[in-house]
């Protein structure tokens, strides 16, 4: 099993962040997204999309999502668990986890491809044609943002963490989201307060550091 | 238990679809969407997020979102199982059914609801402020639509289903991206040959006219 994995973008934090959490450790090799290495025929070849992170399976399987990536770790290590239990519990992980990916990591996503010199003609993450970059979504990002960050402080109200009463998935990615909308300065770091007691208590964990 | 419903809509269907794979029926009330009863003050009480489906837990919990809904059924109801088995099948259907989300619901989203006359200011499902259509996110769906039907049409050689080697949650998502398109106008029904076989194999299942 062999994991590709890369510095500084969100999706290869989340599966990072994942082991720390589960004490899993897999074989790693890094792709150089800033030198372009994931659009280059040797990583092109173990996986078309050209998006990292990637989980080579000792079958010849290639998982290309962070998510799934998770979820097959999870299955092999169920515990810690975080994904949830119960089924209201399961539901509530997921309804958050797309929640924040939709909403939160959505918005940053628009915000950082669609102004960054870096980025133009590559207005989506990965292995595409040419995809030009639309200023207007940066705007849409804000509101977007705005709403997300609104939403999760009224959900936090009396809580310590987001889907359910334990740290889960959802907490983890949306760290990962909030992170990144302040590296991308869609956020300016002045969240209210119970987002910001909930950033201190998800930062403060060993795994937020992997 | 309770579903909020609504006709029409493709998130909505993929929960009645599964419902229908499951063989299980849950009491329901239709939300008038073209009447704009999603976001009207009786099912905003319910709803704060203003979107369909959703479903209401006798605890009083409510779960927003259709994967989650999915989820909340798959544990109550394993068999038969659509969302995999083993942790290869699980990270599997998770990765493909991502993926439909992203590229083939989403590239369908923004079609629909940035050239729509009826979408003005509505870009955006559900409870936002305004959020002003994009008309440059047609032509980006128009781009992601070719490029994920591509995608599928090389997944499906030789094989009958999308993630795994039985129907599961990925074709059930992909039926709907596929129709929701047809319906939008995104996609013009010519579908290749081998998706257009998965297309016929998943449209004869009792489930596709749920």
């Amino acid at each position: 099993m062999k994991l590709y994995d890369a510095d500084w973008a969100p999706s290869p934090r989340r599966v990072r962040m994942f082991l720390a959490e589960k004490g899993v450790e897999i074989d790693r090799e890094k792709i150089d997204l800033a030198a372009g290495a994931h659009l280059g025929a040797a990583y092109l070849a173990v996986n078309p999309r050209g998006t990292v992170p990637a989980l080579l399976l000792d079958d010849g399987t290639l998982i290309d999502e962070s998510s799934a990536i998770c979820r097959y770790i999870e299955s092999l290590h169920p515990d810690p668990c975080l994904f949830g239990r119960t089924a209201r519990e399961i539901a509530l992980v997921e309804a958050w986890t797309r929640r924040i990916d939709d909403e939160g990591y959505g918005a940053a996503t628009f915000a950082f491809r669609n102004r960054n010199r870096h980025m133009i003609d590559r207005g989506l993450p990965g292995n595409w044609p040419p995809i030009a970059q639309i200023p207007e979504l940066v705007d849409r990002g804000r509101t977007m943002w705005a709403c997300f960050v609104a939403a999760l402080e009224a959900r936090l109200a009396g809580r310590d963490w987001i889907a359910i009463d334990a740290y889960s998935y959802a907490d983890l990615t949306a760290l990962v989201a909030v992170d990144f909308a302040r590296a991308t300065k869609l956020d300016t770091g002045d969240l209210p307060p119970a987002l910001a007691a909930w950033h201190a208590r998800a930062s403060a964990r060993p795994s937020a550091g992997a």
